[in-house]
C-alpha cells in the first residue's frame, strides 16, 4: 500500500536488516523500524511495534532468519531452539505467529540446519520472504472474494485493524473494502476505536483515510446503536485464530459485535489467510487467551496539544483493571469465513472444505 | 454518601448558592463547585460539570429557583420564561431534567408566579429542596428493592456511572450494589470504561473504592468476553429516560450489553426513579438521542505522568468521528425495572403498575 505515494509493506527485509512500520507512533508519524537481532525483533512483536496477525507471522518468521545469522556454526543448534523459543513466546494468541515460524524452521531443517549452517541461513532467509510474499497474495486474494459481499453505498463495520499494517500488506478484513473502493465502489466504513490501544481509532482509520475511503470513528459502545439504526449493513473483522470448528479468535469485542449483528439480522463476515486456521484446536475454548497489562487500560497514549506524544491516566490509583486482549466469537454467530481460497461456512464442515482447497492449492 | 469521612451530596444548596461536585475533574481531583447564576447553572449540565439522570434533574430544578432570584418584579414572567427555556435546552435526552424543571415551575405557578415573585421565590426553593430529597429517598428505596437481585460472591456488570455521583445521592443502578456492601454482601464489580467520556472508569471506579468495594475496569469490548466466560451473574444499568413501553434509553453502549446478556443468559436489570418515566413517550424509537461533539471521541482527558490534567488525541486528523450520547434498550431485553416502588416487568403493563404504584403513593 502507498503512504504519500510510496510503496510499503508493513514487514519488509532491506539491507540486511527487518524493516517494520512503526506502530505505536501512527497514526501521529510515519516512521521505519530496523532491526538485525532475533531478540529485538521478539521484543517488537511483544511491545506491538508490529502486531496483527499476518504482521507477526511475518515478523516472526523474518526473525527467525536473523537468528540463523546471528547463530555461530559451533552452536548453531542450541541457539536456534532458544531463539525459536524467544520469538515463540512474545505473544500466545495468534496462530501466524506460530505458522510463519514452523515454515522457517521447516526450511532450516530442510537445508540442512546445524549440519549446513550456511545452507540453512540462505534458505531461512528465502523461506522468510516466501511466507511473507504467500501473506501478500492471500490477503490479496481475500481482497478478490470479499469484495461482492458489499453492495453500493452500504455502510461497513470493521473491529480493531485488520488492514495492511495487520499484514505484510492488503490485510484481511480491510482487503474487500480496499479492493471495492478501486473498482469505484462506495462504502461507508464505520471505525470503531478499539480500546483498550485503539486500532481502530489509530490505525484503521489512518489507512481508510489514506485511501480516501469515506469512514468515521466511532466509540466501541456506539456500535449497537448505529447497527440497530440501520447505518451498517454488514461487518468484517479479522482473525488471530480459527479453530477447526469454525470457532473464531479476535480482537477483544469481536464476540459482542457478532452477538449484536445476529440479534439485529446483519451479517458478520470473518476473513483471514489459511495461515490463521489452527486445525490441531479443536474449537474456541482451547484458544489461549492472552490477558495484557492491566497499563492499557488505566493509560491512554495520544499527541497532546502542543504536538507531544504522552500518555494520560484515566482511572483512579486505587482501582485496578483486567485486560483480556481477545475473545472468541463461536461459528453459529458468523456468516462466512472469507479466505484466499474463496468463501467457506463458518462450521466443522467449512473448515473441512477449506483444508481441502489449501492442500489442493 | 462520604468523601473521606465528609458526607455530600451531588447536587446540593448551600449559603445561597447551587453547590455542585465538580465531576470532570473526578478521579483525580475531588471540587466543589457553586453558582447562584441559572444561566451558570444551565452551563453546568451541558458541559457535564454535572451529569446523570438524577443529578441532572436536581441541578435543573436549583436552577430554575436561581433564575426565580434573579428575575426582576417587574419581569418576572418573561424572565422566568426564557429561564426555563435555558435549562430545558441543555440537554434533550434525560427525562429527569424535565421532571425537576416541571416540578419548580408548577411551585412557582401555585404560589402565584409573576403576581407574587417573593412567594415564587420561596415556593421554588422549597421545591427544588423537596425535589431533590425526593431523589435522594426514591434512590435509597431502590437500593432497598433491588439488593435482593445478587447473590453473596456474584460478578455484578455496570455501565457508565449510575451512582451516587449520577443522582443527588445514593444512585440507582449501583445503590442496590451500596446496600449490598452496608450489608455484608461480598460483590465484585464489573465496570466498564464507558468510553468516550469515561465515567465508568472515571466515576463509578472511583465511588466503589470510596466505597471498599471490589471492583475492576474492563474495556467496553472486555464486557462480552467477561460475560461469556461466566465471571459476571447479572448487569445492572441506569437509565436517561423510560417510555410507556418499557423501553429505556440510557449511556451509548448499553443496547449492546443487554443483547450480550441475553444471548449468554444473564440477568439484564435496568434501575431508575420514576422521575425518569416519561409516559407521554410511547416508546423508545420516540426518544430523542443526543449527539455530542466528535471532540469527546477525538480527545482523551486524564492525568499526565507530572500530575498535569490535559488531554491527548487519539486519532488522525484526516478522520471524522460520530458520537451518539444514548442508545435505546428494548423492553424486551430487560429482566427487570427496579424502582422507588418495587421491582416492574418492563413492559407496557408493568409501566401500569408503576404508574398506579406512584400514583398511590
Amino acid at each position: 500500500m502507498d503512504v504519500n505515494g510510496t510503496p510499503y509493506r508493513t514487514v519488509d527485509w532491506t539491507d540486511g536488516k527487518l524493516q517494520l512500520i512503526d506502530q505505536p507512533a501512527l497514526p501521529h508519524s510515519f516512521g521505519l523500524w530496523h532491526t538485525d537481532d532475533h531478540e529485538e525483533a521478539a521484543d517488537a512483536i511483544s511491545t506491538m511495534i508490529v502486531r496483527g496477525a499476518g504482521a507477526i507471522g511475518s515478523t516472526a518468521g523474518y526473525a527467525l532468519a536473523l537468528a540463523t545469522r546471528q547463530a555461530p556454526d559451533a552452536d548453531f543448534a542450541a541457539y536456534m531452539s532458544a531463539a525459536f523459543a524467544t520469538i515463540r513466546d512474545t505473544r500466545p494468541t495468534a496462530q501466524n505467529l506460530f505458522a510463519g515460524l514452523d515454515w522457517v524452521q521447516s526450511a532450516i531443517d530442510s537445508a540442512g540446519g546445524a549440519e549446513r549452517p550456511d545452507d540453512a541461513r540462505d534458505a531461512a532467509l528465502a523461506a522468510a520472504s516466501s511466507f511473507a510474499d504467500a501473506d501478500v497474495a492471500a490477503c490479496a486474494a481475500i481482497g478478490h472474494h470479499g469484495a461482492d459481499l458489499f453492495q453500493e453505498g452500504w455502510g461497513v463495520g470493521t473491529h480493531c485493524n485488520a488492514g495492511w499494517l495487520a499484514f505484510t500488506d492488503w490485510g484481511s478484513a480491510l482487503a474487500p473494502v480496499f479492493r471495492n473502493h478501486r473498482q469505484g465502489k462506495q462504502l461507508k466504513v464505520f471505525v470503531d476505536e478499539t480500546r483498550p490501544r485503539g486500532q481502530g481509532a489509530r490505525l484503521t482509520a489512518w489507512e481508510l483515510a489514506g485511501e480516501g475511503i469515506e469512514h468515521h470513528i466511532i466509540a466501541d459502545n456506539a456500535f449497537g446503536f448505529f447497527a440497530a439504526q440501520g447505518d451498517i449493513q454488514a461487518v468484517i473483522t479479522g482473525a488471530d485464530r480459527v479453530a477447526a470448528n469454525g470457532d473464531v479468535a479476535n480482537k477483544i469485542g469481536t464476540f459482542g459485535h457478532a452477538v449484536i449483528c445476529r440479534h439485529v439480522g446483519i451479517p458478520f463476515y470473518v476473513a483471514f489467510p489459511s495461515s490463521t486456521l489452527d486445525t490441531a484446536c479443536p474449537g474456541g475454548k482451547q484458544i489461549p487467551i492472552e490477558e495484557r497489562s492491566a497499563d492499557e487500560v488505566h493509560w491512554t497514549w495520544g499527541l497532546d496539544e502542543e504536538g507531544t506524544f504522552r500518555r494520560v491516566r484515566t482511572t483512579p490509583d486505587g482501582s485496578p483493571a483486567r485486560n483480556p486482549a481477545f475473545d472468541v466469537t463461536p461459528a453459529e454467530l458468523i456468516d462466512g469465513l472469507v479466505t484466499e481460497f474463496g468463501i467457506f461456512p463458518a462450521s466443522a464442515d467449512g473448515i473441512r472444505q477449506l483444508v481441502t482447497a489449501r492442500d489442493a492449492g
